[in-house]
């Protein structure tokens, strides 16, 4: 259970002025709809949100942020990728703020399908370079994710709170009533987020060079964007577990069987 | 160029009681935005729609797809997979249309990040085995395409017509001006779609599997979802050329470089 203290949010690390904040969640979440994590940075009084989320969340979003940072204060969201559950709110999120957007360049062509018109608020990930510096000088790195599971994806991480946000990579779906904001053991998260990661990451291969990349960052956390936050050793042993993991095409006859 | 006379739409197929038909497409295309390609199958009377599209395209879809078939015999909705270009309209389209909504499992606990919230008309191909049959006796044949690129995506045989409708897999951009509907000859074709597929497939091993399975159904077309249809000995080269391709984490170090 996540405690009732926490439920509308958590900051993870503040120094004065920058900060890392979990938005919190709902206390009766809809059956059938994975559950997702929304957070938000706050360098010197602007915000950075990360995959902020689907339409159905906006309200909750939106409201959990605006508390924390003015909405038109808000100058970045990032979307680890494509999918629904990441992108689906963007052209509320475009309307309320005055936040570009920072989407993996694959995908860039593909968001105007969710209605949007303005593409001069969409940026490329990759035309960045490999970060981005904020007003007090800490800087966001975006780590390439692609193929853990989409072709185009990016985490990014917070160097100065050393928190890297994964996106779907680490993503724990845990029993009802079984929530929990951190992972301090990894065993015990491990039967939750297995199948998940088999299924969905494209191969060993890219499996374990992602989790060599982000070993070299030496994460004080990892938060996803579903399921609980990895913190100290959860991180390592779950970094030493993925870059083994057989999954995806690996396992192409149990995908493809005739 | 596309004919004039086929812009509002191509019959793909006719035996008098069982059709496919692409549903045309706009005049004046939004730059900057890919491209999609709808179509209808229609058997004794009722509809099945394949990868309608977002949100943006509806209107013209719902337009285009009505002066075929009444929209409350439009019987089932097929998604490839999740991403935006094909499933950001699934709340409009279960609206004005009876159907259920047919979407690999992996993706089914998404979709209502859409804003949907009637879990009883979204069913996961999985759960159907192999196919459906339609009113004529018709069959449908769902074929894995996992990784093709989404993890959990599917092509559509339709056994009648011998056409495949194929996602993502077969996607052209062709520039500007040079559109067209059909794809006789492969390697003039190629230039327009290699990029895409060495970028998004996961990886040899899958591209080999599924176009050796597709190879053995022999389809008559290939529908994919952007860019043109291909034909007969098109159909081949595409497969042959597919089976080899280099792709996805085949190419990590391009992806992942430091």
């Amino acid at each position: 259970m996540i405690d009732s203290g926490d439920m509308n949010g958590k900051v993870l690390f503040d120094d004065g002025e920058h900060k890392f904040v979990w938005l919190g969640t709902d206390a009766d979440y809809r059956r059938g709809v994975v559950q997702t994590m929304q957070y938000l940075i706050i360098d010197k009084g602007r915000g950075w949100l990360l995959d902020p989320g689907g339409v159905h969340l906006f309200s909750r979003v939106v409201a959990s942020a605006s508390r924390l940072v003015p909405l038109d204060r808000i100058e970045g969201i990032f979307f680890s990728h494509q999918d629904p559950d990441v992108s689906s709110g963007i052209a509320l999120w475009l309307g309320v703020t005055p936040a570009k957007i920072y989407i993996s360049e694959l995908w860039t062509r593909f968001l105007p399908h969710f209605g949007i018109v303005d593409a001069s608020r969409v940026v490329p990930i990759e035309s960045l370079g490999k970060g981005v510096s904020l007003g007090s000088g800490a800087r966001l790195a975006f780590v390439p994710t692609h193929f853990m599971h989409s072709p185009g994806a990016f985490s990014l991480f917070d160097e100065r709170s050393r928190i890297l946000f994964s996106g779907d990579v680490g993503a724990a779906i845990f029993p009802e009533g079984e929530e929990r904001l951190f992972i301090d053991d990894f065993e015990l998260a491990r039967p939750h987020l297995e199948g998940f990661h088999r299924r969905i990451i494209a191969s060993n291969a890219v499996a374990r060079r992602w989790s060599e990349s982000v070993s070299r960052l030496s994460p004080a956390m990892i938060a996803p964007q579903h399921g609980g936050v990895f913190r100290d050793k959860a991180v390592r042993d779950f970094l030493s577990w993925l870059g083994g993991l057989r999954c995806g095409v690996d396992l192409l006859d149990e995908l493809y069987k005739a």
